[in-house]
């Protein structure tokens, strides 16, 4: 008989083959544990508390009191027998809410990417005999043979146009009949915005008719199940198939459409309920990997040097060509990319700032795993990728995190110790924008040196990691007001042993995030370089990324991440990439300044710039060897 | 147990349930037997010689000697037990010869529908990292977004790409990319042209590189099985589906495509076998009815008043979604039509016949079933169908056949009775061009009045259905130096009882004959008066039709068929339908030709038109009722 595995909170039970890792047990009881590294045992987030027979090896990610009370890396444990487990929250693969979505609205006209036309044709006569599709393409205006659509939609024509009595509702994507409908349904014209992030994927659902957002979701990409970043997934994929990488990802959309389309039967009101056959287009932004992955296209090449992707522009595609559980002829764009590592996500920031259309140079970060860099104008564009790491999306951090519920957000330590956290919830750890916070108040408070050396203090300490930083002890942090009962813990079988840990950040923690600040802050001097500019030049910042709700511009320029700029010229955008899909979804003239700007877009290679190399080491201090290039913080710490 | 059945020449064995007719027992064994009335026991084509258990209905087309030799109609025999089977060669569906081929060299440059283009890509580097797809559309000459193909050939581009080492083969259909390979394979770029007749389906296979026809083969169309002409076959899709007319159609094509696949492999000589994979292009004509069940649309609106197609224009499609049995991501294009009842045969026609192109006004006529007359020049063009009937293509005429072996397809009675067979064997019955011949001739030696009545004569009789004229005594044909042993009759297990009927022409046929040809005067008279012209106007007339290898045009003149004009002004085609699509296969020009005629094109409805009854009672005369329009006949005649 095979071993039953009970996985707890969610109580699901699962027989399974003794032998079976921890790991793959959850996979198959469709229970979401974190894993970074492919189920190696390297990453150490497959963190769960085992009650039972199991075989496992231990890893540094465990502390021997940790053993003692059960705590064990699912990836690395066989099951044996019977066993219950539980996963801590910090493990769970959990919904996120969506950050950004603060430039939709400076559309001048709405002109969505399917449009919804009532035709109402003249019956044929004997005098008057045009065949179906002519006498449609003629009332629509179109050519006689300028409209296309595909056969299996040509082989309904006719009994829709008779249904409808010679007038139907004809959805079009420019020169292609999406749909056809034998009832007036023009104001019910779907579409869905999506950006697909290596972390997380965000949706939103819009009426294409008004341009307004019924719903959103996001959640993690099923993809974390095969590694945390692009280069991961694509070795999963090329040891195993790329198969599983393309179902996870389009699995991770059909759940999220699903909940939209749930949630807009809420939102639009009574009667107004969002079918999914009622979803007719799809916009989507997403690096190039992901892209690919989607799209089924091999990802390898895009691993390799001298790293090209298969396309950057979207082939013609329709969501049941790709498995999308909406309209399978809704018609699917995705937002051209420029390069391996400059994808589909960033053409969709440059969208959403608008830069692409000032007369000013514009520089535009995306602060996300890779840390891209775009600097230009309505004329030109210059972009690259400054492989920063993860450090801002909580990777390679401690207690780093996303910026989800219980993640620091902000921080300042003059005056004492203040944080507040994401959904004002038990404090679980730092996010990007806390991370900047946290750094920028070290250093401004003389905790931390310009090398990113700890100096002694009353929160620092030796750690099992090296010098660290206290920044919220276990003890004090209900005393701060956080209800230690709202995180869900109550239902684990082993709630005795749930860890009390010290929120820290160690001085590797600090000298990762310093690598990382430098490679975005080297890259855009390297594209000023290459445009004969500095710094000074620039009248518009745009910072994009999902670190934070908010980032404090004066911490972030503290630390050496932005360049010490007059701060009116900075702008948030938190999530751009949704947004800009969005705006593609809505308006012909963003698809057209995204193929503008794929065009216009010179791609610069920083992996053999010896330039970048020099001008990393000078930006690898706080805030940068050359501390006359940050008065507003020279003046501070003098 | 099941009854068993087998079935002779073929020898084919098969178990049926009890009650199931003969027909369908020959449908299920794979034995091709000639039925045009979808088994209702009507056409009487589906005689079959019987040994054992068998219940068959009796009907008028079985005589009472012939009955008691075993002879049965297929369709009205149930089976009861065990029997043999004899399939008269009469009654068998056997492959024909293509008949045409007459105006396709006039090409002046080749521009093949699919071209083959071989292309050096410079390998990437980091400096020039261009995505795969963009790499190769530059190198092709395409802007970067202007080269379209299927998701799943985008999924094939990495490998095959660098596989060739940067060095490829791309097959184009203008900006589609129909397939890509990793080798110099230019000269390995091979097209096919289809005419899907009612009757018979042709097929030349073409090399594209050089314009070669490589091998031809011809069918009857398998959907023969489900009735003779286009209505009958829109009636059998409307009760039980279409589905089974659309794979008898593409299964006669694909038996097409096995048999010039394998015919290449002699033709081209050691080396050049030509696979199927290696077929990037088809280009197909036919009429609407033919083209609406290949595509799989619903054909119903043709036969019901006022006769509107679901288009006239090909949709793109390719072989894999028509399930062609070549490379599936070959381009197929379909001529264009312009109605229901003027497909894109008759523009192929058109196409073939260079009408479009001339100066001076053209009339063209396609014998076929419809009997389509077009008339115009390069301005314009007017088109209609003339519901002419069969009797040309050897339907509703006792001893009437299609243009295939033992067909009589020239007669003379000057001095005695002359005749001669297509094959030179044994005569069988006539074809169109026989029966041209043959009333012609009676009408010019007095056996045949002007109202089609027969004269007493030594060759005129009383026979089973009225007046009868005898042409062939069965007693005569071997006398007449034809081997009866070359028919293939000598495995026949009742060879004792076989026919050896007389090939007679009765009055009846007479009048079906005069019916057709009254017609299409009638027709090519009402688009000459809607024009505000007359015959005298024709510079050019063009015949086209399958209905024997020539035409003899004093005779065609002589029974009314043609106008008397100048023997030098009248073009005999062949199938000009299959040469148009071959011409649009190889040439550009000739596509744009035929889209040009699709545009310049007006249809004019015959079925309510009073001019046309008015025209086709005073043509239902030998030659016409106004014999002063026929001056070469009235001399003859006096």
């Amino acid at each position: 008989m095979s071993p039953q595995v009970t996985f707890h909170p969610k109580g699901r039970s699962i027989d399974v083959p003794t032998g079976t890792s921890l790991l793959e047990a959850a996979i198959l009881a469709g229970v979401e544990v974190n894993s970074a590294c492919a189920g190696k045992g390297v990453c150490g987030r497959c963190r769960v508390v085992v009650e039972g027979d199991i075989d496992s090896q231990n890893t540094t990610h465990i502390t021997v009191e940790e053993w003692a009370s059960g705590y064990r890396l699912a990836c690395l444990s066989k099951i044996k027998g019977d066993c219950v487990v539980f996963v801590p929250e910090e493990s769970q693969l959990k919904p996120m809410q969506i950050v950004g979505g603060k430039v939709s609205n400076d559309l001048k006209a709405l002109s969505p990417q399917v449009r919804a036309v009532y035709a109402k044709m003249s019956p044929p006569t004997l005098q008057d005999n045009d065949a179906d599709l002519e006498r449609l393409q003629k009332q629509l205006g179109y050519e006689p043979d300028e409209l296309e659509m595909s056969l299996s939609l040509l082989r309904e024509l006719p009994k829709v146009i008779r249904e409808g009595e010679w007038t139907v509702t004809a959805f079009l994507d420019d020169d292609i009949l999406v749909d056809i409908r034998s009832w007036n349904c023009v104001s019910r014209n779907f579409g869905v915005a999506v950006d697909i992030g290596t972390t997380t994927v965000a949706l939103q659902l819009v009426d294409l008719s008004t341009g307004e957002m019924i719903a959103q979701a996001s959640d993690y990409n099923r993809q974390l199940m095969y590694g945390e970043d692009v280069l991961a997934r694509i070795m999963y994929g090329e040891d195993n198939g790329q198969e599983r990488l393309r179902f996870m990802i389009v699995d991770t959309i059909n759940h999220l459409l699903a909940r939209v389309c749930n949630a807009g039967e809420v939102c639009v009101g009574k009667g107004k309920k969002v079918c999914a056959e009622e979803i007719m287009a799809v916009s989507v932004a997403g690096n190039t990997t992901m892209m690919h992955m989607l799209l089924g296209l091999d990802a390898k090449w895009i691993r390799y040097s001298p790293y090209t992707p298969v396309t950057n522009l979207s082939p013609r595609t329709n969501a049941g060509e790709l498995g999308l559980n909406i309209n399978p002829h809704a018609s699917v764009h995705l937002v051209p990319g420029r390069a391996s590592y400059v994808g589909g996500d960033i053409i969709a920031d440059v969208v959403a700032s608008g830069m692409a259309k000032n007369e000013g140079i514009s520089l535009l970060i995306d602060v996300g795993t890779n840390g891209e860099v775009v600097l230009g104008n309505k004329d030109w564009l210059l972009a690259c990728s400054a492989s920063a790491g993860p450090a801002f999306e909580g990777g390679e951090v401690c207690h780093g995190m996303r910026a989800g519920d219980g993640a620091i957000e902000k921080v300042s330590l003059k005056g004492g110790v203040q944080y507040s956290t994401i959904g004002k919830t038990r404090p679980k750890g730092l996010c990007g924008s806390g991370l900047i916070d946290l750094l920028a108040q070290m250093f401004l408070t003389g905790v931390l040196d310009k090398k990113g050396h700890l100096q002694p203090s009353d929160r620092v300490r030796e750690g099992e990691f090296g010098k660290e930083y206290v920044l919220v002890y276990s003890k004090d942090a209900e005393k701060d007001g956080y209800d230690i009962k709202a995180t869900g813990m109550s239902c684990c079988p082993t709630d005795k042993v749930e860890r009390r840990r010290d929120i820290t950040v160690t001085e590797e923690d600090i000298a990762n995030i310093v690598r990382t600040k430098a490679s975005i802050y080297a890259a855009a001097e390297v594209l000023l370089d290459t445009a004969g500019m500095s710094f000074i030049d620039l009248q518009h910042v745009y910072i994009a990324g999902g670190f934070g709700h908010h980032i404090d511009l004066d911490n972030a320029v503290a630390i050496g991440l932005l360049p010490d700029l007059p701060r009116e010229r900075f702008t948030f955008l938190g999530n751009a990439s949704l947004d800009g899909a969005k705006l593609c979804l809505l308006s012909k003239e963003k698809r057209e300044e995204a193929l503008a700007a794929h065009r216009a877009m010179t791609y610069v290679e920083l992996s053999t710039d010896q330039r970048f190399f020099d001008r990393f080491s000078s930006a690898s201090f706080l805030p940068h060897t050359d501390l006359a290039r940050f008065p507003s913080i020279e003046q501070i710490r003098g």
